[in-house]
């Protein structure tokens, strides 16, 4: 990973009628995000669309030029359904076309007389896109510029992003610490804010969440620096001792 | 529910860094969605963005006239980052004040001398907003116009949808079949694309998955006409049975 000084962020489009219609649980976020945490990139958008070329094209052409990446995932596979290759071309006014390297590998994935014209259209990419390489099903990826099109399947995505390290222009490393206490938000919200005003490049989260039947909460800090959270979480212990609210987990 | 023969949609926005950040999973997205679907609206979109107020600002302006009713969630409570009251209230232009019914609510709910400022944020919405009642934790959520704002905690965000139900003006429901195939996608992805450009009013999803090391296919058929669903389940049976593909499972 290179490093780079300037604000480093990023957005997703997730392409897929699938978690709009309420029948799949996206998990891809969660894991390109955790991802781009270790790389010192911010997730700061994520889209999702329907399967809709003029949609697509939309979106990306929308953001591309808002962020340092963006990620698509879904929509790369074989099937009528899955048109993310066309829209991106179309978003960058290229062709569509038969990828030679990605022609390769699916001709040399597949037992012999078994490269059908499905199969076939999975080694279509924008013309001159990178590949991104599928240690999971062969299948690759691509990308065009600033924009890297993955697929939709959790696994599969997953095992693509190690490919990626060496060509993300990374950044300081997003560092964060939980403190979890038993209490309500309302209790510390008062002196929570004032901590919050003193720190302009740390972000304080404040997150309820219910455990064994008590309310409790999770103050989240995240900055670059690990000085800044040092220095805050010593703000945030004084007023809590003050308030004898206990601590049930640090992290 | 009261019923519409136009185009009902909607879109989400979630305001949340925490799902930005990797920490929390989403899953009010799935249980909108659903909620919606049983109301016959169409979810389209979805953005996740940051507690920053410009930005909730700017996205609910720019979608708010794009579909029929935008839900949000996140950001009612009582801490700093809970941002989102005051920034609808700047997004239509009206004060930002206490609501007098959220107030009084409120006020009941917390014993005598504990109803403290922290607190008294949460009955702040935007001027004349109308409330939508919280079985769980009392703090309401509000909508203004199209925009109903609900929390982020999921399970209270649950408890708040159903009465709702009498505020949507809601279509003929969505439907939804799925065929489980043992099979890969690129088998099948011709007479597939043949069967989908019959039926202009219901669309055909193909999503892989893995089970017990198989590769697998559902096939998920989704209008708001059955017999359309019954008829294109027919067509799409008949090339199954051509193939000799195994159905693992209807529903």
């Amino acid at each position: 990973m290179k490093k780079a000084n300037k604000k480093l962020n990023a957005a997703i489009i997730i392409i897929g009628n699938e978690i709009l219609s309420g029948r799949t649980q996206d998990v891809n976020v969660l894991n390109i995000s955790n991802w781009l945490n270790g790389l010192g990139v911010k997730l700061e958008e994520v889209r999702v669309i329907p399967d809709v070329e003029k949609t697509i094209v939309k979106t990306v052409n929308q953001i591309r030029k808002k962020f340092t990446y963006i990620f698509t995932t879904g929509g790369i596979g074989p099937t009528h359904d899955d048109i993310t290759s066309k829209s991106i071309s179309k978003a960058f006014k290229v062709k569509y076309c038969y990828h030679p390297k990605a022609y390769q590998i699916l001709e040399n994935y597949y037992e012999k007389g078994k490269f059908n014209i499905g199969r076939k259209k999975m080694a279509k990419t924008p013309k001159n896109a990178s590949l991104i390489y599928n240690p999971s099903s062969a299948a690759p990826g691509f990308f065009v510029k600033n924009v890297y099109c993955l697929p939709g399947v959790p696994s599969i995505l997953k095992s693509m992003l190690g490919g990626l390290n060496s060509r993300i222009i990374g950044g300081s490393k997003l560092l964060s610490k939980t403190l979890s206490l038993r209490t309500v938000e309302s209790e510390i919200s008062i002196p929570l804010e004032k901590v919050q005003k003193k720190y302009k490049n740390l972000e304080i989260g404040s997150y309820p969440f219910f455990k064994k039947g008590k309310v409790s909460v999770s103050l989240v800090m995240r900055s670059r620096k690990s000085k800044l959270i040092e220095k805050c979480t010593k703000d945030i212990l004084k007023f809590l001792n003050k308030k004898n609210i206990k601590i049930i987990n640090k992290k």
